[in-house]
């Protein structure tokens, strides 16, 4: 099986030009101008952009959480992906504490194997770290190919670590070849919040935002950032959305040191303004919260400066019904908003679109550095010989407006309703086979697969 | 014409697979896996690295300075460049002050059309700021394609621009699309301190050293920075050298800011106590001069962070002879090193191979990011379809020694006698035309074309 | 002649407590409970605070400037200060550049001696450092007892000293056990913007402001503290008014560096929305100009800190018609405003009385830290055995509103016209002499004395 | 009764003067040149220097730790303390955790009551914040005149709180007027790393040493900033030992944030070069260690900036035979050493002695300061009428040598063995009585009282 794309502006996260792409069976075997060589079909991509897969290191599907479970499964979670251009996602698995990894890791391919329409991995989220599970660290990496650990600093009780487990986990995932990823916020100080807001009668959506002060988020940040300066271990904060804590890895940077950043679509973009509106701003409770227009400011720039690594999602949806438990108690609304189908439209809509960063640095950010951070680069991330034929054709120009009655994600309302975007995905490749045309999917449920990494550093 | 490299493991800035290339005429027509093309010539590449052709964007040829001439001509040094795997460089007219860009731009066209053997641009050295050369600007970037317009901050009387000039060029430069670099040091302080030193008969090449301190540097890189905040014009401060310099544009992320940064080669693998030997150090008497072991550190970290996006050489030879002038006097030691034909080798050598950086890195700093910052990319730069033919095929594991005896250069002494580095340019093209091979140039003196470059920005 | 001072609040930079001061002559000699001494006078300070007399480091009387002079003399300027609880100002002497110190000393010396009725000291501001003038800073430290030395960063043409001359001057100054205080904007991109809002037909007096912007003075300041750095000189920096220059001077914490800063209660209370108004925007053009409210919030702060040390006024009235010679052109506005009367009730209003700092701090940054800095300490800036006996008697109750009518400076309009403050200046001895009293003078002409200052260095 | 002390050099934290100070009964009630009062006693005190008694507001007397008792009484260690010229001590409650505050103020007046010598006061450790504490807080404040309150970000499970508490006991504490301080070190990082190296068979006390690294109190300390910050409490971060902690209290200048710093002064002279001797180093086994010499640097620079407020001496004296009890193992080196005698004069020696810091500096911190921020001011920490007479005579020129054979704490090493001062404490009042003079101790126990003390600001 082999298809030919002719005539389209490939971008990678280096490249720029106009050429053809040759695939045979799921991969990549070659680019050039006018490519002469016969294919089984043809796609013309005249004035269309060629961009690798997205690669969403951030999401959370069928998971249990709050008393419920987030509303996409791995099969609507990845048709809707792929949908927005987004290839293959990670998700979390959630040890349970007391249990092992492994454990967890069984309950996860439960849910996911076979059930998959795109490509996914796991991050192993070690929320108990003891004698029983330091040994499976190594097995994670060495045998299952799940190469980054995730560490909580906040939800105590439940998901957090302390410093000394962190310190621990980061010197055996470092030893092994791994890489900490974290959810950097204070989760005592946010606890001490929630419970004061809640004491006080303070139960809207906006004291969910109160309880989490831009604070809370740079408190973590300095504190991760010192503890894997001082482990060595190579360290990911996941969701950074503001300033504060921005400026922890600009500190650090002082002392040459050098820690990965991932920011979500959202935090570019929308700002805490939405949470003034009553119980509507639940459709926007998520952790950390929205922030101010300083921090999106922030953040762009961090993308150009070098210092924000990774655009992903943090997609996490819940149903208008779900979100309704925490009708009188902000704490009670399940943390969460769809975006997975849209993190490449709306990333190239105002980051592209609107001159705030370059073609290369937005296919750097949702999709190479993904790909070479977690370890499954050159097969996923890029458009390069031998590669996984992983391709989004996009139309630059055409303008659409985002809605919940046309995306693909189970979940009934949208955070980005009305929103207009240029730039429109218009066929995806996944492993050699058209996933998506004429806004349909071509793909079933099972195609997806699970993709094993490779060990990684801190550098890329 | 056509010829096909097969098998080589293809390196680019983003980019890392085995592969083949087919070129045709002077440009990259096809890659691929096997390719299926029939070429003119066949070139093996298996086991090899294949790298696009290094641009080295600092150096000076034939250019008259302190009395005398740096030692290697258009010839010469381009041709020394392509030995070492560069295929290009980008010099520096300097204008008179009194007199127009014009006239100095004719002079150097004088000294280099016709002369070259491998591809070059000019910055425009622009020491004269006012009311005639103002118009000059957009006619230097619409009509003669050069983009950068470099100014000291040091040299007073001779090449220094006071801050009012900078700040009224900043804002023309700007306006037409085009960058400043600059050469951040304080003339003043350094001049005070130079004559300081000659007055108490201190005249040794350490002197030369010592009447540069790290603050010269930091003060009039932070001064820059502010400068390019102010006019918004985009920024480059050529050969920075140390942390207090490097903290100048760290400090300016904070305000959202992006300045981009070269260092060279020297900075990152020797330190100051080269001057601790008599006359010898004038070898390395060159300004800024070298720095300390915490300097590299900083530098090598840069990389990695993001802060440091080139690695040039400001190569400037001088023949011992002339190295003599100064025996008496540091202050009339000409300033520079040779370095145009190491700078590959030796970031290869001590960056890849040591660990410092990832191969993707080298060719991001040594050849993409100078051909994107400076308007030449994807035409230079990068191995793409539809870019020049200028490749280099690299053996990663040969060891030789660096030594004046086998060097290109026109000068009888090398900044690097006896250091042993592994990886060697084994083949390099240029242009589609095979340049070196078997440690012979192919091509020759005129073969070297002037390159247009485009406007550019601060993203890339 | 003895006064005996009964049961005032007396406050020092450190200490705060109620007792009684007796004075013999013109100095301090005995401080206690119930003072069982007898004196010619006795003035009863119950519920009265008793400070320091003010010292004023900043003012420039009867200075000629910008074609005129400003408006108030020696007589009419430290009269004012006495009324308004200041004791002693220095002023400052501005060489003329081609001449020497010792001409511009004597040029100083002819409109003050005789003339004041308050102590007063001289700033030399240095505009020309030569072989010539080189030799008059041990004169003036050794001979005159000026041991503080003005330089200017902006100006250039009539007051501005290069980077060179300052590094000069620096290394002269430390030696001989001086102090350099500057002027720190940065006069060429300055000139570049007035220049440029000029030839734009933007001449209204908010231009002045426009073209002076924070980052003019953070570039100064940083170069400035650079230079401090590296020459080891003791610095202090004049009316500092922004974030980004209290930045520089924290900058330089890090490597251990400590420089002197002083604002201006002008800095401290108003912003840069009174430019807004048309032309009587130009009662407020001075250099630096006002700043945002986030500037006033910085220098509180900073004084809390440790950071800020001497609240000043940069007092230079001018007549509004001498203001009006700048009606068509903000550049021609000549420079400063009148605030010498007003700067002890305000900082005790706006500061004391408002909470934002302690009494103690009060008297340290208008009294005790200008008196210690410049050399003068224990004869002025305090109350202690042996001292001048310069004292202000406040009430810190009693409520009245700042006006031209009513204030003492030789000037027909108010910067603070209207503004209510909260305490009182109601009694000022100077050297044991009753110099204020029921809102009149009682000192004439000639009372006031040049003090010759002592070595400084860079504790305090 | 009445004393006059004639003609000394009265030194306070802003004065310097030459004159007499007469006591009546307990307070002073006046200070003069040639004070025309009769006393019960006349002192000369020609040729030296007077300062105000010394405060040490850190240190454990008596105190049950690590499975043994400190081995300074409240007897032997104020006595000590006053040979030192320090009057008067704060010490440390240790809250049992599941106790109330209000039984630990009973288990520690048990104690203390009737024994010392010395004053003295309490600060209050809260080892365990909840419902039942909360509300002791207040009644700590309102009725016992205890301000001020130690929390430990280290010592988990023993007397470590978490962020939670520590936030909430911050808002309680500010609500009621008092003030946090903290021993700020990362509790779990370090328990890793004791646990580590012990079971590596790292047992010497280098090992102490190397299990808490500058990271682990810069962490600490930023997080400590974070949450005062957050709540606007007064922060006090008890003996800060480096550079990277007090870095965070300068980053949080830019927020213009206020937060005091205490160090000791162990750590501005000693370092840990010290445990590079076997079993010897545990006479300097402390929490945290002794740094390096870039940190003393940092501290002495940091006292003369403004941020450094106070030098203390966290003395804990442990006999060696208490200290073997660690001899296999450096967890089990009671931690602590005796300073409380050698402060004053270690401080004056290598502080003013040696020109790093000023007379008036010198009464600051080891003074006054810690009288103003912990709230008994103006009774203590000066010399102003109605102060308590408590006052030290101090021979500036008189040099000595340090020894265990010499001082008065009740341990049987010394710290500084052999070291020799310039300058001794000559005799020493304490409320109106002489406590010191000629080597002797003339006050008995008991005399020393229990000092309430009065809210508190981040002012002072």
């Amino acid at each position: 099986m082999s298809i030919l794309i002719k005539n389209g502006n490939i971008v990678t996260a280096s490249e720029n030009f106009i050429g053809d792409i040759f695939i045979e069976n799921e991969t990549i075997s070659a680019i050039g101008k006018n490519l002469k060589y016969e294919a089984d079909e043809v796609i013309d991509a005249s004035g269309k952009l060629i961009f690798p897969g997205g690669i969403d290191p951030h999401v959370h599907l069928d998971m249990p959480f709050m008393g419920t479970f987030s509303s996409d499964s791995y099969e609507t979670g990845t048709r809707a992906a792929l949908f927005g251009g987004t290839t293959m996602v990670i998700d979390f698995i959630l040890q349970t504490q007391g249990k092992s990894l492994r454990s967890a890791l069984e309950e996860w391919k439960g849910r996911s194997e076979g059930n998959a329409v795109g490509d996914y991995s796991f991050h192993m989220a070690v929320t108990d770290y003891n004698d029983n599970t330091k040994p499976e660290i190594r097995e994670m990496i060495e045998e299952e190919g799940i190469t980054s650990f995730k560490t909580f600093m906040a939800y105590k009780g439940a998901l957090m670590v302390d410093d000394r487990q962190m310190v621990g986990l980061m010197e055996e995932v470092k030893q092994h070849g791994g890489l900490i990823n974290v959810h950097a916020t204070n989760g005592d100080m946010i606890d001490y919040l929630v419970q004061k807001n809640r004491n006080e009668g303070n139960r809207a959506p906006i004291y969910h935002y109160l309880s989490q002060p831009e604070v809370t988020e740079a408190e973590a940040s300095e504190r991760f950032v010192d503890m894997t300066n001082f482990t060595g271990c190579p360290g990911y904060i996941v969701h950074l959305t503001c300033e504060g804590a921005l400026n922890a890895v600009r500190n650090a940077t002082r002392r040459n040191q050098h820690v990965f950043v991932e920011t979500c679509i959202q935090y570019l973009i929308l700002d805490a303004s939405l949470y003034e509106q009553d119980f509507e701003g639940a459709k926007w409770v998520m952790s950390p919260p929205l922030r101010e227009k300083k921090d999106q400011e922030t953040l762009w720039a961090g993308i150009n400066q070098g210092l924000v690594n990774v655009v992903a999602t943090d997609h996490c949806p819940f149903f208008w019904e779900q979100k309704l438990m925490g009708i009188d108690d902000f704490s009670k609304i399940p943390n969460g908003h769809p975006a997975v189908e849209n993190r490449m439209e709306l990333l190239y809509s105002e980051g592209v679109h609107k001159g705030r960063i370059t073609l290369s640095k937005f296919v750097e950010v949702a999709c190479t550095n993904p790909a070479k951070i977690f370890g499954m680069y050159p097969k996923k991330g890029t458009i390069c010989i031998g590669s996984d034929a992983d391709l989004v054709i996009f139309d630059p120009n055409e303008k659409h407006t985002l809605s919940a009655k046309t995306h693909h994600m189970n979940v009934d309302y949208s955070g980005y309703e009305g929103w207009e975007v240029t730039g429109k995905v218009k066929t995806v490749l996944l492993r050699g086979k058209v996933a998506i045309s004429n806004n349909e999917c071509l793909v079933e449920k099972g195609y997806g697969q699970f993709i094993k990494r490779n060990k990684v550093s801190d550098k890329i």
